[in-house]
């Protein structure tokens, strides 16, 4: 886990740059705050909410209007899909760089989000955007001006599955995640199935097959990296945690392929990320491994025949959302790629 | 959930059977004492245990090696594999029905047993038992003199199955189940892995692949069903849950087959079963829906292609142990087959 | 836990009472259905809902303005603060006897009522009602026309002082009554306090010192049980857990007495009680000795000097609530008081 | 939360100190070790485990025998009682500093210690040693040979207290405190009562009363700051968390002293304190709020008449044991207090 490219020069080591947080108030939101504020490299210079007037610790909130957008370096947006593409666009052309963890930017074409999110784009002139999965794209996220920063399921499902996609290893047979989620996934909103007494006990499955949002963008990054892959079973389940998330993913080699030369592909991509912890050959994942950590966890272990049982382990408000756009912010800036982080 | 021929006869409804429980201090041997007590035609007579002498509410335990076999009508087996088998073959000599809750009883071949357990079969001369599954085979049951009483894996696993196995419906594809499993199934007895610090918060995969003991119950149930239908990839999971089992199984049919036609096999199959709830085509199954509770929920949902997800619910102590064993023992002595479950 | 005068009249076993349940689809509600259903004099007639049209098993709900009052015997009411007590006004002038599981039967002053719930008593005319914990006031509760069912951190905090009340034992310091409970007792309404990630990981006093409003109601009891008593010192805890509640009370005895005569009180008012399980002196009581089950542990410790630990574990769901409101009903029409309950 | 007197000096600044940590493979043990290698000033030379040969991270560890004592500036005992103190003198007499998180040198006198524990005191030497408490006790702590860290109960009761006995505003009535604990508390030893399902769904009182082994540390430290104060009724419940501990303590004051005159008796003892969050008067401490944090969460409320409920909430782990080792030690060796800490 060293990475050779990640010094920084001296001159960026000594910079601060200030930085806003629209949407600061839910979960991704305060814990990006907290992460910003350990940040060696970075002011928060002022943070958004449109219901409440400060942070528990008194930091104050403004109103997303009335926020300074020419007085900061960089923004990162925790806001609702649909509101935030908007923002995005309006700190774009004021020069401000954007790390935009709503889904607005994720799918590269307006169409496939309309159809997906049932509603029109609200900045279609910024697709397609950087897609801010370090591992599997870094090129182009360093100097870029925004970035769409995946969500939880996402990151787990693609980074079981890079090196494998990478390789053109996988078969044309179905891809099948299976999911299992903490509840703070499901935003800070109440609402009846994130009540205490609905989870407590429970293992839900939810929204399986293909109706889940996230299948276009998980097959969308997929099939970048190798056109002829199988199509994508996502079975995601609620189970009763705070956080974590844990991708359980079988997938099928093509003929030639063994589960040794599948593993060598592992090590390839994941022994130099400084973020990606790659378990020996066997050893599956857990999230007791990334809970409240930076990284993700991977295993590869053997099916049956061709099919391998791939897991990836993340804490879903950190390696799935917050810390992930930190390691994006330090990427668009040359910053070392972890400060902040470990 | 309503099955013709479980109606008593007169005479049979009248009757109280004398019971004695082997191993009354584990999780499912107190809880097959508690629904013992609340059955309509069983007296509880003798409990045994090596350790304690009395559970909680006073009632006296034995040793096994003092137990009064020749006294009662039916012992319950809730012994460790490699001792059930023996005290098995004990009350069958001596004339006592069985009900066998460890797994000594449930492979047909004592070679495979040894492969299987790492240790020679108890009681080679038991084998094949019938197998108390009753959804699947209720007719060898009723009056069966013994009977070996599947794990809460093998019950999900199978009951998410059975209908598209018993037709002939899966394709040669690997079938994969990713099951979700309280703690409780770990027993009693103090292991590191089971201490509160070890569970909570975490979702641990464990023995994936081919390498868990019930590969083979399950495929040799499968393969009597549909010999000709794929081998199995179990991916078991803990969760932190007192009880309560999911399986997440993953089906490939042949090709002639939809998924309106799989659903009517499932709408066949489980009907009339009055301890299967089958949900309405395209909802899962949760564990909210079956812990506490003495059956099975079942759905089945679309996947992709001719891939189904089928989802199978059950209380882990329950219809997959203690209760389908009290299943078992009403079959076996012709008493209404959900009599003390309702 | 015997009771001699509980054994029903030929006649009355042999009944059959219509009830309705006004309120259906709240937890106290739900469970109440459940229990009922399973109740050997009982016919579920009716049951309300403002909000949903059938219940998960598809029976029927009507809004409460429709439910046919005049056809069944007894109506249960599960409603908000408020809107319950004229509900029992009506049914009272119907001659349907009410078991009110609100708090509006449960002080017996308007004045206090309004006082407490910030708003005019909606059934003045109805006070003071019989308050239905039947171990400190069972005679008043037979033949009842209607009945105020206490909630769950009364009937705890209550069933832990009461044989000292009763005798006249406690001296005047303040009474301290540390209570934890589960989340369902905060109700089925989506609330941010009750979400999941809200609760996991904490435990989290509220409403500590005299301000819940249930202090003016365990005062209530226990003066007229021993008027010159020391005032409640009342700190409700919520704990991760779905339902359960303890109560940890310290309380302080007259000079004349001993540990040993408070534990003889105890074993007086409760070894015939079926609902109430007394420990031997010296254990505590723990929630899950009577979670999932109809009647309370009751614990006395020695705590030093003349101050004692008194621990008292209900279901908060059960004979906090839904529970009691049945034994209630049983003690209203002459039923065996545990019909349904054991 | 500032603290003017713990800038340190340019030359300790600078300074790298080498430790050894005795016992690494318990709850403690493992927390210090994640904590001393993110300490600015320490080089952690060493770590023992009499059972492991290695941390999960390939750290080597030495049987306690093998450690190089004369290698290092302080050690850290995660030890049994009974062992530590042992293995305390042997580093004090090699001139090696000492932070011990046993019990063995909380206590002041062997003779105390042996009725408490029920085993002769291994160091009698060493007693009594300075009392690791910083905020009750500072200034014996620098420069100290030798420290006796206080449990985790303990702290939180202690903490909770403070002000009102350094004030002498204690009555002679009993002092309650009922603490709610995690489970982490009872160390990482697979035991039958620290088992998932054991803990589950419950909240268990334990040890209550004066039978608490913690009874006599608590009271030791209350009558140094006020001898005249009451006697202590400790009640201890396990509640379902991994980690976190609340203590609601119930105390009264002398008559001539008023709820604001306490409270601000709280004000003046930790406004200054960097690793003390007081909270407003009137709003209690929650768990939430100091798990996974190193300081601890101080309420006060009304109770009722003379009687305060004054909360404190910590990280067992953290502010009730490494933690607090680690603001210990940098007290001994003039380190700015919280470093490694915030």
């Amino acid at each position: 886990m060293t990475h050779a490219h990640l010094e920084p020069s001296p001159a960026v080591a000594a910079r601060t740059l200030r930085v806003g947080v629209f949407g600061a108030t839910g979960y991704t939101g305060q814990l990006l705050i907290e992460l910003l504020r350990r940040h060696p490299h970075v002011n928060l210079h002022f943070a958004t909410s449109e219901r409440e007037r400060a942070l528990e610790d008194g930091t104050p909130l403004l109103p997303a209007d009335s926020a300074p957008l020419a007085e900061v370096d960089a923004v990162f947006l925790c806001l609702p899909n649909g509101v935030s593409g908007g923002v995005a666009a309006r700190a774009v052309a004021a020069g401000v760089r954007v790390v935009d963890l709503s889904a607005d930017l994720r799918l590269e074409s307006a169409a496939l989000y309309e159809q997906t999110y049932k509603m029109p784009h609200p900045a279609p002139q910024l697709l397609p955007a950087p897609y801010g999965l370090p591992e599997i794209g870094r090129a182009q996220l360093r100097q870029a001006r925004y970035i769409a920063n995946p969500g939880c399921h996402v990151t787990a499902v693609l980074l079981a599955l890079y090196p494998l996609a990478r390789a053109g290893a996988l078969s044309d047979a179905p891809i099948i995640a299976d999911t299992k989620t903490g509840v703070s996934g499901a935003g800070k909103e109440p609402k009846p199935e994130s009540m205490f007494c609905e989870v407590y006990g429970d293992v839900k499955p939810y929204n399986v097959g293909r109706r889940h949002r996230h299948v276009p963008e998980i097959e969308q990054a997929l099939r970048k990296l190798q056109p002829d892959c199988g199509a994508l079973i996502f079975a995601p389940h609620l189970v009763p945690l705070e956080v974590g998330l844990l991708a359980t993913v079988y997938a099928t080699l093509k003929p030639d392929w063994t589960l040794e030369r599948a593993y060598a592909e592992y090590q390839a991509a994941y022994a130099a990320e400084p973020l990606i912890a790659l378990h020996p050959l066997g050893r599956a994942a857990r999230i007791r491994e990334a809970a409240q950590r930076n990284g993700a966890v991977v295993g590869v272990s053997e099916g049956q025949g061709s099919t391998l049982i791939l897991t990836c382990a993340i804490d879903n408000l950190r390696k799935g959302a917050s810390a992930q756009a930190i390691q994006n912010f330090n990427l668009m800036f040359g910053l070392p790629e972890t400060a902040g982080l470990l």
